[in-house]
């Protein structure tokens, strides 16, 4: 068994935005894949991007610094996942970065943290107020955490570090282009969320959509067309995802269409149409509607998994993926979260308790289990942020230097030479 | 009291290795600065970088993002300390990065970790062999501590990890210009420490100067004047220091001469000649021989504090500094270090135990303590190392990316603005 993946690390999404305020430290939600696969002596893990894959000769090209290597197969299961969409505004991603990767969250830290430094230097009201503005935009999961999150670092946690300036004045929007927070808990939850959030004192603004992104602000259009500058240092977008450009490749050679966040459609059993042995699962692959969440990718890979060693044992396989909805739950602040499972609908304290125990289940090893929960203890029951420390490079953002890497590529024979 | 510094952290500098090696996060050796002082309400802590000292108007200029600030002062205490020095080759920097601060560290653990990676895909033996060779420069206790740490992870940590390499044949070279391996503890100490190292399979080549660096490789010229090429893909520098520039721009004003590691001679009451209001403490600052380590600057610091105390509040300061020598420590591997104080002479595992335990204690914070404690248990009891993911930023290199976005800079309003 082969692993292909572009970082050498298997990181935990959904406590990204815990990264990003300093809660948690990259090692706890991204421990190492090796590591992770160390007692599976049949799996070797290969650090590398896929470039390209040969359905007929039934290889995988990756790439690493360069060097490209091809990997054979018998069985393939993609699962690349979704990245970052600016919806065609690529161009928006270098004033409010995205919230999917460990350089994300890095950055993100930086910048908010950044911009509380910035404000007690500043000279005037307007740049104070500007640089105490946080915009996220995008009413899911992860920007109602960022939101509650940022708020919370505001009102609480930074409260008593400054001199000039006093934090509980920062403002935190968070605007939506859709009527509805948490559209996905429904109605009621989602209400309940937006409520919580307002008493926090974030300023919730859903059907507005984002008309332009630059370094000092954000241009915004309300329902009735009217459009309005927010004067902003630090935005975060966690709005859209667009699939892998594998799922593209994949799909262009299956003779499908990607649908309109650049998924492909699969067969019921997860496999590519005329491909029986490439399975899709996760955040590329669309079926019967199901959402892009960790559970239909951890599940959707357990059934492609059996499906091949069922396959190899001479076993009948099970002929469709069936998905079972565990539920969905996002926390907006400390002890204060909503959850659905089921019929259950939880809000408040006890849905925040149930947050808790299951993403302890979730963190990947026991060791990172205690000093989750230590750092958990710290930041919820004290005030602390253990991990508030980042580089040089974060503040000055990781797209500028890719852009500006990519033309001076030569100039970095480190980089080139392998 | 304002604390104007160029990082928002208070760097723990001595265990910068364990975050190059994946044992401790960023946050536990680096808390934020404000965090520390948020309790001492009479002190406000600015970020920026000092560009200007004026002593007769008694004014800090200070930056950040291209907007200065000017504080005035009636006492001022300058303790920029020192940065790496590649002894005239800055060009080495981009190929051997130092060992200094926390971007430093992560680049290291980038190039440390990666370099199995590249490994593990390498086609032919002869890559193999240079990108698991780590060549470390300067035997003092940081070099000392990296080439034990990369030979553990060689030895121990990784052998699990991969399959087409055997991690334990990895080559760790130290290199050092001088005649013995950690000079400053003596011949006995430091003979014991080359012995240790040599145990652990570390090539330890004392009397041997480094000629050139380049992507690839390093040239080293031994006692006898033969040169030769090492092959390696990773190489440290933990060799020299130089004081920070402001020791020259201080050095001027009061018309003295820095010495060769450019540092500021001082009055015995570590003040600047003509300048009674004016203390300089660290790694910046020479008097009587005192060496560039911790104690001195935490010493000096203290007895500084305590001389504008007592002018004001009129009590008469101590007229001079008396530096008390606690001794010296370092470590080679889990379970083994060295240690010297006063008349004690210890090595193996009694100075680890004693190391350990200090080191406990100089930890700022008793939540940084509890997790640090838990991330060395997994590391020096398992095997794990809880912290080894890195970022794409990381691994294309600091260096690269500054020099590149000096001239980008108008590219970059996000950066540029502030």
């Amino acid at each position: 068994m082969t692993l292909i993946a572009k970082t050498t690390h298997h990181l935990f999404q959904p406590l990204l935005y815990q990264v990003a305020t300093g809660i948690l430290s990259t090692g706890e939600i991204a421990p190492s894949t090796r590591e992770v696969l160390a007692h599976q002596r049949n799996a070797q893990v290969l650090l590398g991007e896929v470039t390209g894959i040969d359905l007929d000769a039934k290889a995988v090209t990756h790439e690493v610094l360069g060097r490209e290597t091809v990997t054979t197969y018998d069985s393939l299961i993609v699962a690349a996942g979704a990245g970052q969409s600016w919806f065609g505004h690529d161009e928006f991603a270098d004033h409010a970065p995205g919230m999917k990767t460990i350089d994300d969250a890095l950055e993100l830290r930086g910048r908010i943290f950044g911009a509380f430094e910035l404000a007690e230097l500043a000279p005037t009201q307007a740049e104070r107020d500007r640089l105490l503005t946080f915009v996220v935009v995008g009413a899911g999961p992860t920007g109602v955490e960022m939101a509650g999150q940022i708020s919370e670092l505001a009102q609480r946690t930074l409260r008593r570090d400054f001199r000039a300036i006093d934090t509980s004045s920062a403002r935190v929007i968070l605007v939506d282009a859709g009527p509805a927070v948490l559209p996905s808990f429904g109605e009621d939850l989602g209400g309940r969320a937006r409520r919580q959030l307002e008493k926090m004192g974030v300023d919730v603004r859903t059907s507005t959509k984002v008309i332009d992104v630059d370094a000092t602000g954000i241009v915004v259009e309300d329902s009735d067309g009217e459009r309005q500058r927010i004067e902003a240092k630090c935005k975060v977008w966690a709005a859209g995802v667009a699939a892998s450009p594998l799922a593209g490749m994949l799909a262009e050679q299956a003779g499908v269409e990607v649908d309109r966040a650049g998924r492909i459609p699969v067969e019921p059993d997860l496999s590519l149409p005329g491909y029986p042995e490439v399975f899709v699962v996760g955040d590329m692959m669309a079926l019967d509607n199901l959402p892009g969440v960790a559970q239909v990718a951890i599940q959707g890979a357990r059934y492609a998994a059996r499906t091949i060693t069922d396959r190899l044992d001479g076993r009948q396989p099970r002929p469709a993926f069936s998905y079972r909805d565990k539920g969905s739950m996002a926390t907006i602040s400390r002890f204060s979260a909503v959850m659905s499972s089921g019929p259950i609908r939880l809000s408040g304290f006890l849905a925040w308790l149930a947050w808790l125990g299951l993403h302890i289940l979730y963190i990947v090893g026991f060791k990172h289990r205690v000093t989750t929960l230590l750092h958990w203890a710290i930041s919820f029951i004290g005030r602390g942020r253990s991990e508030r420390a980042y580089t040089v490079q974060q503040v000055l953002g990781r797209r500028a230097l890719q852009r500006i890497s990519a033309d001076e590529a030569p100039k970095l024979p480190e980089i080139a030479e392998s």
